[in-house]
């Protein structure tokens, strides 16, 4: 079945700072022209850094949308033009000061396709020698170390609740036991 | 360290078909203002019905904000006032036509938590029984059975991208191996 959608044109309908909103009018595979809202947002990066010991270090953050404090994995906005892996190690060393000998690339991560354009890359940072935590100016962030197998048991227990994480932390698990039975 | 950000207003910026967008002058914990722009969504439900032989039905649909195809697990928004129970009920009966007779709840997942309000409740759905699909109008999709150990390396290999469809397809696994292994 074609499902494409064609954009016959467009508006911007608002612009933000983080995110921008554009109403377009699209063409279906029917002749049918539907309208299509897109948040346009510019991406980002989330890395989950897990020492010699299993310990993986996390954020906990006020998260407006939901007016509470909320478990994640590192993780920020790319900046224009930048690349994903510099962005992520950019990030690892602002909120948590670490620097990592390896990077595994977990994939991107679409966080709502339905509506939204933002696209995540997510990584994981092992073999991390320990700096100085530098976080964004009104970047008020707690960070916490704790086992993977338990971040795992939060997850399946719906105790964190934040997608990107979720994939990190399941993504992780599933990797290191594959890796460690070859 | 206290990171609560109190709400001191706000305005709508924009009022959408599925969303609308805040902006909202928030104070922190140092008594600095700043801004904080919400993406309001109604929140939605995400099913992974895994048959006898360890078949998911899945749907390949064109995500316009991303221009192609994607391979997801059949997916809706709540309508107003729904319980997600109920909506995950009837997703799944309009996108595959089955009804299921045993649902596991894998909890909610905040998909996009820096800006967006939208959660989503992710369920497996067994026991399934067939019947007629009737999606929305306008609503082109097709489905295809693959089994979930085929999804799993998807995902793993990065050829699967959707974030729910993600954490639906690892919790499944882990679940079901878990549940196998008692």
């Amino acid at each position: 079945m074609d499902c494409t959608e064609k954009r016959i044109d467009g508006e911007v309908k608002y612009k933000g700072v983080i995110v921008a909103v554009h109403l377009d009018r699209a063409e279906l595979s029917n002749g049918k022209i539907v309208k299509r809202e897109v948040v346009e947002h510019p991406g980002g990066v989330t890395i989950l850094p897990v020492d010699e010991n299993g310990l993986c270090t996390m954020v906990r953050q006020f998260r407006y949308p939901f007016g509470r404090m909320m478990l994640e994995a590192p993780a920020g906005k790319l900046e224009p033009g930048e690349d994903p892996k510099e962005s992520a190690v950019r990030e690892l060393s602002e909120e948590t000061g670490y620097t990592a000998d390896e990077w595994i690339d977990f994939g991107a991560c679409c966080t709502s396709p339905g509506f939204s354009s933002e696209v995540l890359h997510v990584y994981l940072a092992m073999g991390l020698h320990e700096g100085r935590s530098h976080p964004d100016e009104d970047e008020f962030l707690n960070t916490e170390k704790i086992p993977l197998s338990e971040l795992s048991r939060m997850v399946m227990a719906g105790e964190i609740d934040d997608a990107k994480t979720i994939v990190a932390v399941l993504k992780a698990e599933k990797y290191l036991s594959e890796r460690a039975a070859k």
